[in-house]
């Protein structure tokens, strides 16, 4: 089961309003279950260091299926998995990567925000989640 | 001079008009003139191969400001470049990638397609390019 | 806007001269605004290990518009974007990296300098950027 | 023994000089004798594709210490090293790479031209070399 193109819009159109109503350029990227680009946007002025961030957010999120910031409670100083941010090509373990399930809660893909400060890629990233369970 | 996300949008769009009309599920990347990715799209049930494909090739324009399928006539058994395909990471040329270009003739990025045959590929680049200058 | 190749020579002439006045053998790397190299030079004598250092720099602080040593800021114990360091094929978050802005202040692409201390290498580093304010 | 900077800046003003003779936008790239960049210079307008291209014909030139086209000799059809362009991160066996020796014929780094016709980059590349040796 894996977001559909749909859904992936929705997605991004959403996410892009917040970002636009929160004054940030950014990057949205959105991988299917699969782990596979589904739709991207890059809006004028995002840093060109976002692409790569705001995708390695969503693949830590699918990945793992969890937000990409609930990874670090296995690597971070003195927890059980120290280095696991190496694995998969490189982790991005903060705030701004989060899953996307369907109505059955079943995981269907990912979201990730690069662009602004973590907090506000996080907020871009629950606006894009939101909407598509609206 | 890079293409905007708006411009970016509207070729994809239209690519994907094109697509449908031919019963086409494609894949569709748009890079800048930087070689960095603006846009994609990937239509539900568009081969997952395409994703590489379909932004190598974008790339394989963007690179040296052609069509794709031109950089073939530098490589192809006698003519001065063999090999050239394995540069860059590896080129895709054969159609379904075309160099997008402002009102004044410059550079600004590609747009690439994958999911058909190549010469449907083509015709879904086109469309995108033809929006851009509507 | 990218840098043309004059400014770039005109950075690295600067820049190597510094290096000459602090005994320095530095690898001094300018990169435009697409992350795409525009000249380099290695002086004799600098270590090997420096060439990709320089250039990783330069990368660093072009990707995110800033002196490459800001971005540990962002990625330090404690701070909010711990792993960031792994994203874009490995950043090199301490100083030698910095933008370079043309007159109206745009982003036009970054020198990267390795080889000394590494306050030499921002030194060296500084003296490019200030040549071509000149 | 090396190339050495003031050698390779020599080389390059030459090969940059007859590239502008022959109004072509090239990339210069200069290796040393253990396949490490010493400089580089991308004239302006010159296409991005050229970046991988003038370094990777440089490589070739000096991993085998021949012109980068005398390798296609071993690889083309019919001939005992089929493939051999995969090696290496890839080939670029055809002309404008060359290999650069001092007065005793010792190998000490390459050459490589991208940006013209290959015929050109090879006129390109041997003003480099003449440079060199005059």
């Amino acid at each position: 089961m894996n977001v559909s193109l749909q859904q992936a819009q929705v997605v991004i159109a959403a996410a892009q309003a917040r970002a636009r109503e929160l004054g940030v350029q950014a990057v949205i990227s959105v991988l299917d279950a699969g782990v596979h680009l589904k739709a991207f946007h890059r809006m004028d002025g995002a840093p060109l260091g976002s692409i790569d961030v705001a995708t390695g957010k969503a693949k830590t999120a699918v990945l793992f299926g969890c937000n990409s910031e609930d990874v670090y409670e296995y690597l971070k100083p003195g927890a059980p998995a120290p280095g696991l941010e190496l694995s998969n090509g490189g982790l991005m373990p903060f705030a701004g990567g989060m899953s996307l399930r369907n109505a059955d809660g079943v995981l269907i893909g990912a979201i990730g925000v690069s662009g602004g400060a973590v907090p506000q890629d996080r907020l871009i990233a629950e606006a894009g989640v939101a909407a598509l369970g609206a």
